[in-house]
């Protein structure tokens, strides 16, 4: 079991996002459940439905947090519950009346959660009309980027069991099943090795792997196959995303070998750029270079990563146009790849977490192009 | 294998849900990746992320469809692709700019999928500064609600896995095991009836069952124990929800008996009103009459239903202040409780869909007080 967050955990989070507010032009932030509630009190609710719960983060003010009535006993059953002022709304209520007093400022500018329903954000900008939102992934784009040691422990240990399901699958036949029947082996070696959710489980066999969001369909897989496998979800609350390529047989065709060398290489150049101080796009720009000057350039279609913790997509971005720096603590994939229409995909991803001195890999099955059966 | 819905299918829905913008006084309607646009185009992506899907519907004009790039494939092979003017936008470019110029009117009035993310909502909003939002659940409530044949075929199949899954678990021993371990048979018992999603396995014992939230714990079930079983999810892309309350043990206490008589008597109640031109309301008033007659109006803390189709929770909801008239084929759930603080909870809960003549159950397991071991 990893180190469990306390209530004193949450309530420092909460209190560096409150001062964090301004700085950033805010008058505070309004977090909806998902990943950014979870990170900054622990409780994540049953199911996120049209019934609005609400954590209200302002500098100087005490955490508030908003629920219907019916969900009270499951926050109050939660670790950061005693440093939260509650309050409830009941069915056939206004929520957003009941919402908008405990915004400090009733013209002031807010960060919203991403994932906040449009339904509440319109709900919050009808109850105050002069109020203004920013997405808190632009407003506060740091937030929750730079990892504690038990975050990275929880990483650390999502990727490590990351790493044993790509051993198990090495072992499972490729060769006359259906990509389904491979990415439901995926699912079920992520669980048994401890995952609580599996988010993707992408089979991409043959032309499909030439499609780098395909998940996984009803082709049969054949002998002589490329096949891309990008797996992972949450493991105590913290994700895994990895991806290794194999090829059904011994028989490798020529450009294969080639492109996978090539993507291998730039994954392992991109990755030798990590350090503090480097600008994201520079990650994105060092894999980029190795494949372009391959020849393969206009068949890398996507940025080079993106962050990860308590979600498996999050800021920051490895992308041209990012100019973060990197800072210790921070976890992201590097995940480049080259997909020729029609023909086969390779991808190669690890998460990586910035260290003082540069990147440390926290999944490490190795790269090489596998040969399954 | 239920029916598959056509290409014409989905084009119907499309035309008439653009045709309804105008009694609505909407422009047009933006639809995110969610229920509403499964319903519309059966498209589902592999995972709702950051990177923005968005259908725009408009009277008179093609339905359009922007995706990112790499996700372009994954429309192009579904349904509807033939009936959408598509579009992409790759990483890196700013996708408001590129939605922008699909809304019709930059000043027009739009309806947006209550489920899009506040990050989509942000950016429209910044791309048009004179376009103006609302919910499509409150600008066309009943875009989804009134089922087709095809519908109530799927709607049905997935009320009848939720019965057998109802009498399954009544085969299995409840004394001495973890509310989770009872959760994860209802679970596995959905799966194997042909669910491909479980959305919600509330096992609430004894006190717990005074929680109408409450999902699955790490409490241990006890003879004597009154339990809550509230599961449901997706078969076929549409939902089912279920709620029985069953006694460990014959011995059951005289007011655990008369709880579920009253219970029992204000859902049978609230059944027979349904019939079309009856407000959504008045089934909550017969519900609610009920208990308020018996002494237990306190008791019951929320409205009495909510619709359910292509999400086990969506419009039009039971509830006090709702004067939507029930419509054949409308579906939803019909779902009294009592929940006695400390001690114990009682609900039933079945869908009902609306006949020309009253309401059909499209969930009947028995509704007596089952008894396990």
């Amino acid at each position: 079991m990893p180190h469990s967050f306390t209530a004193d955990d949450f309530e420092g989070r909460m209190r560096r996002a409150a001062e964090s507010c301004t700085a950033a032009g805010l008058s505070g932030l309004v977090i909806t459940p998902g990943p950014d509630l979870f990170y900054l009190t622990g409780y994540r609710p049953v199911a996120i439905t049209e019934r609005i719960t609400a954590l209200v983060l302002a500098p100087g003010r005490d955490p508030a947090m908003l629920m219907p009535e019916l969900e009270r006993p499951d926050v109050e059953n939660s670790t950061a519950a005693g440093r939260l002022r509650l309050s409830d709304w009941s069915d056939g209520s206004d929520p957003y009346a009941a919402l908008a007093p405990l915004l400090p400022d009733p013209k002031g500018r807010y960060g919203i959660a991403d994932t906040a329903w449009s339904l509440h954000l319109l709900g919050l900008q009808e109850a105050l009309p002069d109020s203004r939102y920013s997405p808190l992934t632009k407003a506060l784009p740091m937030m929750r980027a730079v990892k504690d040691a038990a975050e990275l422990d929880r990483l650390a240990a999502a990727g490590r069991a990351a790493d044993d399901t790509y051993l198990d699958i090495l072992k499972v036949p490729f060769a006359g099943r259906l990509e389904t029947e491979v990415a439901a082996d995926l699912a079920a070696s992520l669980k048994r090795r401890g995952h609580s959710q599996v988010d993707f489980t992408v089979v991409g066999s043959g032309p499909n792997g030439a499609n780098p969001h395909h998940e996984a369909g009803d082709r049969r897989i054949q002998r002589g196959d490329t096949v891309v496998l990008d797996f992972g979800g949450l493991m105590d609350g913290y994700g895994s995303d990895t991806t290794r390529t194999v090829h059904v047989g011994e028989d490798v065709p020529a450009e294969v070998r080639k492109v996978h060398d090539v993507v291998r290489l730039a994954q392992q150049t991109a990755f030798e750029v990590v350090r503090p101080g480097i600008a994201c796009q520079e990650i994105d720009r060092a894999a980029r270079k190795v494949i372009t000057d391959a020849g393969y350039g206009e068949y890398f279609i996507h940025r080079t990563g993106h962050g990860i913790g308590t979600t498996t997509h999050e800021p920051p971005y490895m992308v041209e146009g990012e100019r973060q720096e990197l800072v210790p603590g921070m976890c992201f994939s590097i995940e480049p790849g080259v997909y020729l229409p029609g023909r086969f995909g390779v991808r190669i991803e690890d998460i990586v977490t910035v260290t003082e001195t540069g990147g440390r890999r926290l999944n490490d099955s190795p790269h090489e192009l596998g040969i399954v059966r």
